[in-house]
């Protein structure tokens, strides 16, 4: 196995694409059952950011994330989820900047925790921001530093890399 | 959006871990329902090939991803999806190799779809074939073509991306 990520990447995004989506944003503790998020149809998007990102690179993520055609609407064309119309489920998902090392996934081109938590709020507040002039598009997201427990129903995940 | 895949990227696989996953092999037909495979707590295989792949690659890639260390054991320790013992589903998922271009995705990348099935079949065959020397874990795939309806219920999908 190679290391394939050029220096350059400031961000990486997987898509996917569901009926169904739910995930934890509070565990479990002794005194409640936990709090969860979910969204029907829509687009799941897990998103990791590399060293040397910085806010700049957020509304063309968000521009571009939203509006990709990745969608299939009841016609079978793929429209944006946008245009769809339908939800987002943002997950924060460090793990996707791991490169295999023997058996083993080293995670040094992530950015640090602070710089992390700090980049993926704003790119939850683009995200929402850009609702607001929606159809009817509603976004949830993951708490950062969290395990993502999910649950994820789809009609084919059509899953997507997208790096920036 | 920049093109960041190097030229001698030849597959590409996304792997997700499980507590249950659920995949359809036969979708449905006036005469039956469908039919499905199911793995319990284990790992998902989403894989696809770039032009220039060869079954060459297929011995370094099975031995790679069924030993990475990407499976939390009861313990909270991280051991790989043969020491948990755990599952394995594999996911055709040709989408892989999209690249964004404007609002849509392109796949020029991508292996032919008479190549893509001879490598996703060796790819099946040799991960049944490791099985055979393994504890306990079981192989399921989906059907390469079909539409992948996929249910995934995890415990953190803890997603990892792995170029050959």
């Amino acid at each position: 196995m190679t290391e394939k990520t050029a220096p350059s990447t400031l961000a990486r995004t997987v898509l996917q694409q569901c009926l169904h989506a739910r995930l934890q944003v509070r565990p479990p503790d002794g005194e409640s059952e936990g709090e969860w998020v979910e969204i029907d149809r829509g687009m799941v998007i897990y998103i990791c950011f590399f060293k040397g990102a910085t806010e700049e690179i957020l509304p063309r993520m968000v521009s571009t994330l939203l509006n990709l055609k990745l969608c299939e609407n009841d016609s079978g064309k793929y429209v944006s989820v946008f245009e769809l119309p339908g939800n987002v489920l943002i997950v924060p998902q460090a793990t996707l900047g791991g490169k295999a090392k023997g058996k083993g996934m080293q995670y040094h081109s992530n950015v640090g925790k602070e710089d992390g938590l700090r980049l993926y709020s704003g790119f939850v507040a683009l995200c929402e921001k850009e609702l607001q002039t929606g159809r009817g598009v509603t976004i949830k997201h993951g708490t950062y530093g969290n395990r993502q427990v999910l649950q994820l129903d789809t009609n084919g995940p059509y899953t997507h890399l997208v790096d920036f």
